[in-house]
């Protein structure tokens, strides 16, 4: 086996695919094998999704322990269960032995239960209970992301000491970026950032150069509020404790960034009614799958809307005209209501609504409904008058759009929050389901006062 | 002066405030003072925003320059703004003379340019220079990110020569993640990972264990391509060089994450359709004043639906009924395509559709388009024909919305790539004027199938 020794070049994934599919088709003995110790593992994997399933297997079989763990962390879990499911059982633990123990964690996850249990087998018993304490930790949560390969050491070794061990012990790199310190019973006392270390004198113990106290989660706190946390502090990396203050280990910055992806993504596939996995996934049929059920709810809630405007046929009947501002009607309240929800949703992951009250968060968008309202009302009561040719309907319209938009925008920025205090993700209120049931509600409204409007100039 | 020398402890900003306030309030002596000291300079910085005009610049006034530097580089630019306008000049000079310098730049180019001279000239030479180079660099580009203080040295240092340079030498943290290595004129050549450096042996050059050739970028590149290349190959830092080849820098993994959540915010911000200022305001009136416009264009944008319907308004006379599809239509016609600009738009994102032609990545959406507008289709005419008691109507319905939903997913991947190949942000794809446009595309559909549908049925 060739271990590939490339550097990091800035290669695109379809390039170095097509290289590969060349080096593969040309049945020249050592080509791929020559090829792909030329790339950087990583390069590798992300090709790993524009390869056939059979170039996958042969490019899979060719790399080394090390660099098969880089692979199989990098690629999409679809992909990374065939090739775990091809790979034999002694290789398998090998492979996963090699990785850090948060990644090896991973990749044992999405193994069928049985095959979980032997390949912890034959992997040694110390690393074997590692990964079985990581299983445990729900994915999402600061114990699902952190790592257990972490240093700690007591106060009173010296600096000096501190590196030697690191010296003589195979860590990680991530976890280098900074050292705890731990007292005989493992609770975690201090941390030093490497820099620190780095700047101590020789024989300086840690607890001279330590910060005391450092900010620690469990390992059932919220991967969103770690990222929190590391973000505003610029921590290197976030000790996680047990219930009596023990250390279990650290999030690390690269972790920080890969949640920060995954979150970005989900909150936007949230937003458009859809999964992650639809990004990820090259096949069709699971692309419409992650699709399909979205707009058949979605489709199911605007026939409230057909429902509202039969309700109030009566009214249409006597102005067919009305009927050319259903669209505007909706798209308006629609796209206020987005703005608010959007807004909110955002301050939610970035926790700045933390300890801010429902009425609060409510009442500051008042001001801003009104002047938004107060704007878009006027121009759509003067294009509803010149448009429909008559004053009358501008009234109408404008009144309808005004209302519509003060609904949308205080509906979009309370929603999300109901929505984040009963535990489920406020993104979906900035999803086609809240959006569509908003349209009905302002098709309510602009019939409604259409309804009342039309009586009073009538009569 | 005093310093605050609280350590972090995951504080609410609201909760940070409230005891502000409070001392400020109380007018006993050095009880604002005694309280901030305990504080970790960030949550001061956080709870900035909940503060009054005064009792920001009374806090502002009691932190020492460290302070104050990491205050101004939390705060939202409307806040430093008003901070730096308020601390004169002298004062403000030895601040930013504490930063590390891409901070500093940053915060210098928040002044304006008579104020930013003097600051300048007050600096120690050096620096001036090196802030002056910083703050020509655009602000979204790998120069207006990187930082200058990075540890460089020849390939002949050792790893002890190196660890001592460190010591002596007063460099930021955040700079110590990777050493780098220059030739004679400068030129990177290497780089070498604290950690490499760590496990050396103490006599060991530089040149034995540098990575090679490290992966680097020039000033201009896109600040998105950045952390693509960081997030991908998981770097500690990347060095950013001149057309030389020649070490100019580099960003460091704390910057990354500050870009990963602006541009989520800034994508989240343009499917809403509204500027990310909007998010970290608390002025009512800036909210509004970043919705407005969109608002305002998309109105202008919906009365081109009014318009459609308006032209077909014999074929809705003609059958008052299909009104009630009206919203059915375009609301899914709108989800289905923001399903598929949101993919699309993440996907340039995430870097996956480099190198792929716009054919491709149209043509990959044919077959998810054509399943779900089958699904939706047969559901709607089903809806359509029960709700508005006609099988006729159901046709309708049916054949609209499978065509409607066609149109909006291929749209929704074309126009984000097209946007994104002409140098527009692929995210505006998704906002609220392209998404209203598509609103009355699916009108011309519905109301065109209708018309022609209507005159066969009844011929």
């Amino acid at each position: 086996m060739r271990n590939p020794r490339g550097t990091p070049k800035a290669r695109s994934p379809q390039e170095v695919a097509a290289a590969i599919r060349a080096a593969a088709q040309s049945h020249v003995a050592g080509a791929l094998a020559g090829l792909i110790s030329g790339y950087h593992p990583i390069d590798i994997a992300f090709a790993m999704r524009e390869l056939s399933g059979e170039d996958r297997a042969a490019v899979f079989e060719l790399l080394d322990a090390a660099a098969s763990g880089v692979v199989l962390e990098e690629v999409d879990d679809e992909i990374s269960e065939d090739l775990l499911e091809a790979t034999d059982e002694g290789e398998l633990a090998e492979i996963i032995d090699a990785m850090p123990p948060d990644v090896g964690a991973d990749a044992v996850s999405l193994l069928p239960e049985d095959r979980q249990h032997r390949i912890l087998n034959r992997i040694p018993d110390d690393e074997a209970r590692e990964l079985a304490r990581l299983l445990e930790h729900s994915e999402d949560s600061a114990g699902g992301i952190m790592t257990s390969d972490v240093i700690a050491a007591p106060p009173d070794v010296t600096a000096q000491g501190v590196i030697q061990h690191i010296r003589r012990t195979d860590v990680h790199p991530e976890a280098m970026s900074r050292v705890y310190v731990v007292d005989d019973q493992r609770r975690l006392i201090g941390a030093v950032d490497i820099a620190a270390l780095i700047n101590a004198r020789d024989d300086q113990p840690l607890q001279k150069i330590m910060e005391h106290d450092p900010l620690s989660v469990h390992p059932e706190t919220d991967q969103e509020e770690v990222v929190q946390l590391v973000d505003k502090y610029d921590l290197p990396s976030l000790p996680v404790v047990d219930g009596h203050g023990r250390l279990l280990g650290a999030v690390t910055v690269d972790d920080v960034i890969d949640v920060l992806q995954q979150e970005a993504t989900e909150d936007l596939a949230y937003v458009a009614g859809t999964s992650a996995e639809d990004l990820m996934t090259k096949s069709s049929l699971r692309s419409a799958r992650a699709r399909v059920p979205w707009l058949l709810i979605s489709l199911a809630a605007s026939f409230l809307s057909a429902a509202v405007i039969r309700a109030f046929s009566g009214t249409l009947e006597q102005a067919v005209v009305l009927a050319a501002f259903i669209p505007v009607i909706t798209a308006m309240s629609g796209n206020s209501g987005l703005q608010s929800s959007t807004i909110t949703v955002r301050s939610i992951a970035l926790g700045m609504l933390k300890g801010v009250s429902l009425g609060a968060v409510v009442l500051r968008q008042v001001p801003v409904a009104l002047v938004i309202a107060t704007v878009c009302g006027v121009v759509a009561a003067g294009a509803g008058a010149l448009i429909l040719g008559d004053p009358s309907y501008g009234l109408i319209v404008g009144t309808a759009m005004f209302c519509a938009i003060c609904v949308g925008t205080l509906l979009g920025s309370l929603v999300p929050c109901v929505f984040s205090r009963v535990g489920v993700d406020p993104a979906i209120a900035s999803g086609p389901f809240v959006t569509t049931l908003n349209d009905a509600l302002s098709l309510l409204i602009y019939f409604g006062i259409a309804a009342g409007l039309l009586q009073v100039l009538h009569s």
